[in-house]
């Protein structure tokens, strides 16, 4: 089941060799090995291209047009409160481009001024304080890169809808690189009461967003964000500033934050009594279910990318744990009967998407792909029949099942559940 | 001069102590605490937001407008040939989005149609090919993150210039996740004949960059990359493939890329000839001098974000070497007289910039900031009076000096060059 070094090296020996072999039909033609470059001078080589003047902040190629975050229209009653899609099966390593981040917004993203937006921290504090962004770019700074995934990622698979493609079934996530101030920063600032517990988090958009934070958390690795990938967050991630949980489901990574008051219990508020907790079978819910268990999807072959021809490929996808790093990847090309050690890319970072790769050869017949993390504390990916054996089929949340894709004969790539 | 670990905890303790001190005058007024919100409600808060619909590809906040890349109109001949950028004072952590990194273009950019773009492998093989991308796409790829820098970063402070600013005094560097295949597979596919020393790699723009590159480096960490922190190479950038020389000098990067011939002996191109050589002050010039030494700059304060009032400040910067792994940065308040060991922010990655950080109390007087960089081959970044004893003031190449910021007691931040 596992794949050694040794074995490792065999591998790609092999797939090299293959690969030589398979690339006979691409060897140069005698016109071009007579001359010094290759059959033909585009067009783009002929002329000058275009000049660096003005355009500022730049753009992809418009070639990769369709490369886009997208809406399901069926899906929510309006676009303000709605979801776009990062295209997952288009992106390569662990960093999401900040253009294709996903968005999940309650009444719509809003364009703050940040010269009049205040942060607020009140409650069972000593000393209730006023931030401007001027004060909190001031105090000493973190950079982290972390996942951000929205807790109901998959959430349409749970009954038995098969998303058609990557990109709607599991495109509810990001990773980053952000930088901000350590929420115990804050904190220490205003002076904790005893008997504090939670921190209530607000934003400020139209549907003012709350959430119950447990205070080990906000003492732990929480921050304060104000950049993603480098610069100003976006506004539909939250600028000027916005909370981050790291590990814990996106909606209590508070956007356009504005508030944050200490107490002493939670607030039961409705995004986590109405909403955000799990209905199981029996009628029970599951309630303060922040943490993102180990999850993986295989990003290709996918249903928007199949296979065009038999022969080798890599197979690639990524992996990720609300509760630390991920150790190991497995994939089946068999529909989990056989397991193979899938290779993780460096950095292995905590709380982090880990991008995974092992060698295939497609023999040109039917395949049922998966991909299996386990992370840090020994949690293994769990499949979706045993994950509805646990807690049934009324949940759309924290749905972190094993996602099979098939392969067919054509190459095409289907969304399949096994039985 | 070294701060110990607990100095360092001491030292914030102490920051922590008198910031909460000086955020006296932060502290909530009477109608705010009387309430439970903010005082008063923005317009941004009382009505719906936008929607998700038909965005597609996201931009920055519009209150970011002015970060962008920029160009010096005197600097370059033509627009075509010239540079932009990148805006290092308004950037965080270590990743450049993709849409801020710097230009340098010797024909403009071009868009390229990646269905008609070939790569040729060819010369001292045993076979030569022609990849199409998506043969490119297919073989095993890795991902890493490094730094790109211009040779000719700095090259304007050799002779006494001292640009207004981070932007323009070292922001021809990016650092970016790249993904791509390794150079030595796609060697490895052709097969190296005996005696095999060179690749020339050559770029599809109308100016056909062209650059020797010893066989050693193609066959340790080069890549031919074809992606940029999770999305395809923007074309600026070089779309849609691009030879990643990890530590080198950006010119060798070659964009476009479109060529890549085997060769016993360099080829002696007038970009490491004519260009990219380093003209001594006896007239001889260094030639070959790829990788670039350790250096580092403070991005925060610099004549870009100067400082409001006195008081406490976390000096922020940048460092990097194309030898490996920074180990350490210092900084120093008074031109270099006395040094204080910044942090180094996780994760401290080999040929990748690595964000430093260290506090600092400005008591509202005239200082002198520096940085110094130290890299894992134990390197010290040199003052500009020792590099220009070295190598003269000639050359516009491999300036790696340690930047002074002169601070005013207006706040104001100069660029000045200390005698």
């Amino acid at each position: 089941m596992t794949t050694g070094d040794d074995d490792d090296k065999r591998g790609r020996r092999t797939f090299l060799k293959r690969a030589a072999m398979a690339a006979g039909g691409l060897a140069v033609t005698r016109s071009a090995t007579a001359g010094d470059g290759p059959p033909g001078v585009p067009e783009w080589t002929r002329g000058m291209g275009t000049g660096v003047a003005d355009r500022g902040y730049g753009l992809p190629s418009p070639y990769e047009k369709d490369v886009v975050r997208r809406r399901i229209p069926w899906l929510t009653a309006s676009a303000e409160s709605s979801i776009s899609f990062t295209p997952l099966h288009a992106l390569h390593g662990i960093i999401t481009p900040n253009g294709l981040a996903f968005e999940r917004h309650h009444a719509g993203y809003i364009d703050i001024d940040p010269a009049r937006h205040r942060l607020m921290l009140h409650g069972m504090v000593d000393r209730p304080l006023i931030f401007t962004m001027d004060d909190i770019v001031r105090f000493p700074s973190e950079s982290r890169i972390h996942f951000l995934e929205c807790v109901a990622n998959g959430g349409m698979e749970w009954r038995g809808a098969q998303m058609d493609g990557v990109q709607y079934s599991h495109g509810m996530i990001v990773c980053a690189e952000w930088t901000g101030v350590r929420l115990s920063t804050l904190l220490g600032e205003a002076g904790l009461k005893p008997g504090a517990q939670w921190v209530l988090a607000e934003g400020a958009d139209n549907a003012v967003m709350t959430r119950s934070v447990p205070l080990a958390k906000a003492l732990d690795d929480a921050l304060v964000v104000y950049a993603q990938n480098g610069e100003m967050l976006r506004p539909e991630q939250g600028y000027p500033l916005r909370l981050l949980l790291p590990g814990y489901e996106g909606s209590m990574h508070i956007k356009w934050l504005r508030r944050l008051k200490v107490g002493d219990r939670p607030w039961f508020t409705r995004e986590e009594t109405a909403k955000y907790t799990d209905l199981l079978a029996d009628g029970k819910a599951r309630q303060f279910t922040w943490v993102h268990d180990a999850k993986s999807v295989i990003t290709f072959p996918c249903p928007e990318r199949g296979l065009k021809k038999r022969g080798h490929y890599e197979i690639s996808g990524l992996a990720w744990s609300g509760s630390g790093r991920i150790v190991r990847v497995d994939v089946s090309t068999d529909g989990g009967d056989n397991w193979r050690q899938a290779k993780l890319a460096e950095p292995v970072l905590s709380k982090c998407l880990t991008r995974f790769r092992v060698d295939w050869s497609w023999d040109g017949g039917p395949a049922l792909l998966q991909s299996r993390a386990v992370d840090e504390t020994g949690y293994i990916q769990p499949t979706l029949t045993r994950l509805r054996r646990a807690r049934g089929t009324n949940s759309i949340y924290h749905n972190n099942a094993i996602q099979t894709w098939r392969v067919a004969p054509s190459g095409k790539v289907i969304n399949v559940q096994l039985a």
